[in-house]
């Protein structure tokens, strides 16, 4: 009892101290590591297995759409970063500069790529011709770097992981329909195998990616009412083609310029994991991306016969799961918190009298509740338990949002809602940056996105009382 | 007929100059190409593919043997980098270095990992504390950074793509064991996934990695009789361990220093399958990775059915094969020429008269011979050719070593076989560096491993003549 009870000990709780919660869990769980770099991650095994079954759901959805993976360099030359103008402005202060190659100092620059739009360019500028060559959509699974000043595990670190892709199209109608389209897919994921119900919507001009003529996002809501952009998706025109040359022979053999966009999702999607599903226990892990699906845990294992029948039932559902078997000779209950704390689903209790009864005790992680199946068809009621999980930690996900969400008519409101409650707070906007900046001044609040699905709570803006263009999802943002 | 034989003539003549057939490949099947960083490539689709193909054998194989993959920094920083002496030795002079992060100048310059050696030795001192933590078997797939003077596509670029397995064990006999492992590992995937034939062994010490106590090395051979490093596997006994301070309390209770291993495959071996199964008309790729297994080609496409029936065939064997279907306009000749140019093993005609005989024809891209085969079971004999034809390749490869592999006793011998045949020549050593020296000044040949099957071709060193210590794989390498 005393080291389960030493094991939530060392995880503050939610409430107590929100920040020092995931800093705690990560730890614990060992998700990552700081390394004796300045701000980056050493994602540990845990950690990338989650990643890695992320990777595998999002390269499938990707490839069903006709995209392709490629490499690109990790560097970009001074002057090809500094091609596009608004592109270059947004990305310099933060890049990380190689100026020497072994012992020789280089004759420009290169920068270790934070983003790859310019390498995607120059790439499309040699090898696109005619409209033969279109679509172009590929995307690339690598590493960037951003020199951040304060970093947080997986929420902002110096280097991170992510998926960019990069398309190239004939017309801009069929760009945007890309861009829409990749928003689609990311919010399906984020709710369907991640249980993260997302609030899909434009970014404002403010808030847009560097050279994008309009950011797509989804944004999500996290246990301390903290916001988090968990994709994007820019829409890029013909800026980029313009300032690169992009162009290609059309059917009528005249020379048009490509429409581009760009789209990705970084490993900050554990860190919002981690925020939407988490409790004091530790982690809760949507079973669809779960490392360990469900973990088999012997109860009284010295008794005759459990070793081996545990040890068969593992042998069994490891086909048709990711499944693991604990018979260290740790304590049934000290295993009990520790996989609860590393958010495994379902725990599989089996002991003498549940082998004398044909059964085992499934064990939800969400609410805790015991079932009691028949071995005869444990793998039917473990798959319905973890579908049944899946939900249910969405529907919490969303009731939870909904309880964070808040509608604001007045700026008085608006202001106390940012301080006292947190969340998501809808309120109408003029567009205007300029009360955008106000309400960042006043209450350190962003606009998260202009939603596609609008509803009009007023005639004016909450900020500057002229008339409203937008209802916005504003809220302070990881 | 122009078109198709424009598309070989696009290709330079193995024998006639064997660089620029390999490059007039990679550019013509569209592998990879030049970026505009300095020995960067991109890979395009492609290639990727094959890489991706290539991954999945290879981390599959790990994780069942208990490897679980993580992901650290691309940064070193520099003190770091200068822990083991032998290591950084061997590293320093090829590195990046970063030295300034947005616009201020580091306090520590970091080098863009060449390999990761340093950055694991850092980790598992924070993690490893006791004998339970042990063994560790971490693998990361990522790019690494070496700043090479003259590059060639897949074979010696600045960067490229690779895996890395880095693991910590109590004991040695633990370490040297996971060391072979991993080589016998690599030469099995090599041999039977990538149909290249491969000569087990060990580096010398002139040629074994910077901070191991032991290399081994996969070596295969080149249809222009130069071989190439294919796979390595390096024993660091606890070197780094030492360096790092890397200890961990044992059952008695006493701190014992890990012994460490590494290992590594990378897209060089793309480089390998090009070089090893290649002809004149182009790519043969293996059928267990090559990215299309089979394309079907609909001949006398405008022919009733002909269309349907062949779009039916892709729909149903798209099930179990990578398969492609090309209904493109262009003439079946020039899709026959495009097919076998990117080294697709097997191509699937069909046209009235096999769809009134109920049948398909099976071109062999290796030998081009024709089977006609039922449609009834059309899934068996492709999968049938697609494993015969997988044999075929490592047999011809197999041969194609044989008869470029020759044994010397006298050093005149030794030195006209390496002027004019090439390949790999047997020799006996006497173990000094000395004449290893020598051997490659005066032939530019270095020792390519100490074989594990060992034959005693004479008692004396080629070179020396002094007594012989091994027998000794030597020739002219990549
Ligand atoms: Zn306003
Ligand atoms: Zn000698």
């Amino acid at each position: 009892l005393a080291k389960e009870k030493k094991m939530v000990e060392e995880i503050t709780s939610m409430s107590e101290d929100f920040a020092q919660w995931y800093t705690d869990i990560i730890k614990k769980a060992e998700l990552c590591s700081y390394s004796g770099v300045r701000g980056c991650m050493v994602i540990q095994p845990y950690g990338y297995a989650i990643w890695e079954n992320i990777q595998k759901i999002m390269d499938k959805r990707f490839k069903e759409t006709g995209v392709q993976n490629v490499s690109m360099p990790m560097f970009i030359p001074e002057s090809l970063l500094q091609r596009e103008k608004d592109h270059v402005e947004g990305f310099a202060p933060e890049v990380a500069w190689v100026t020497h190659g072994g012992n020789e100092e280089l004759p420009e620059r290169l920068c270790v790529r934070p983003t790859s739009e310019t390498l995607f360019c120059d790439h499309y500028s040699n090898v696109i011709r005619s409209y033969r060559d279109l679509p172009k959509l590929y995307n690339q699974w690598c590493s960037v770097v951003r020199w951040e000043k304060t970093t947080r595990p997986f929420l902002r670190s110096t280097e991170f992981l992510w998926q960019e892709g990069h398309t190239a199209h004939a017309t801009q109608a069929e760009a945007e329909e890309r861009t829409r389209m990749m928003l689609n897919i990311y919010a399906d994921i984020c709710e369907k195998e991640l249980a993260i119900p997302v609030i899909k919507g434009q970014k404002t001009e403010r808030e847009k990616f560097a050279g994008a003529t309009e950011t797509f996002t989804i944004e999500s809501m996290m246990h301390d009412g903290k916001a988090l952009q968990s994709g994007t998706s820019h829409n890029f025109g013909d800026g980029f083609a313009k300032a690169f040359g992009i162009q290609y022979l059309d059917e009528n053999n005249e020379q048009q310029y490509v429409h581009q966009t760009s789209w990705g999702v970084s490993t900050r999607i554990i860190g919002a994991i981690i925020m939407v599903h988490g409790d004091d226990a530790g982690l809760k892990l949507p079973p669809r991306i779960a490392p360990i699906q469900a973990v088999i845990i012997p109860i009284a294992m010295h008794k005759e016969g459990v070793l081996e029948k545990t040890a068969e039932l593992y042998e069994r559902l490891k086909k048709s799961f990711r499944v693991e078997f604990d018979d260290s000779d740790k304590s049934p209950g000290w295993k009990f918190s520790e996989y609860e704390m590393r958010g495994v689903p379902i725990r599989i209790e089996m002991g003498p009298k549940d082998i004398e009864n044909n059964q085992v005790v499934l064990v939800n992680r969400v609410n805790r509740e015991k079932t009691f199946v028949s071995l005869d068809n444990v793998e039917t009621e473990l798959q319905n338990l973890l579908d049944k999980i899946q939900q249910q930690m969405f529907d919490a996900a969303l009731e939870n949002r909904e309880s964070k969400t808040s509608s604001a008519v007045t700026y008085d409101e608006f202001k106390n809602i940012i301080a006292e409650k947190g969340g998501f707070v809808k309120a109408m906007w003029c567009g205007d940056e300029e009360c955008e900046l106000k309400i960042k001044e006043d209450t350190t609040a962003t606009s998260r996105c202009i939603p596609f699905e609008q509803e009009k709570l007023s005639d004016v803006c909450i900020c500057c009382g002229k008339p409203a263009k937008h209802m916005v999802y504003w809220g302070k943002a990881y």
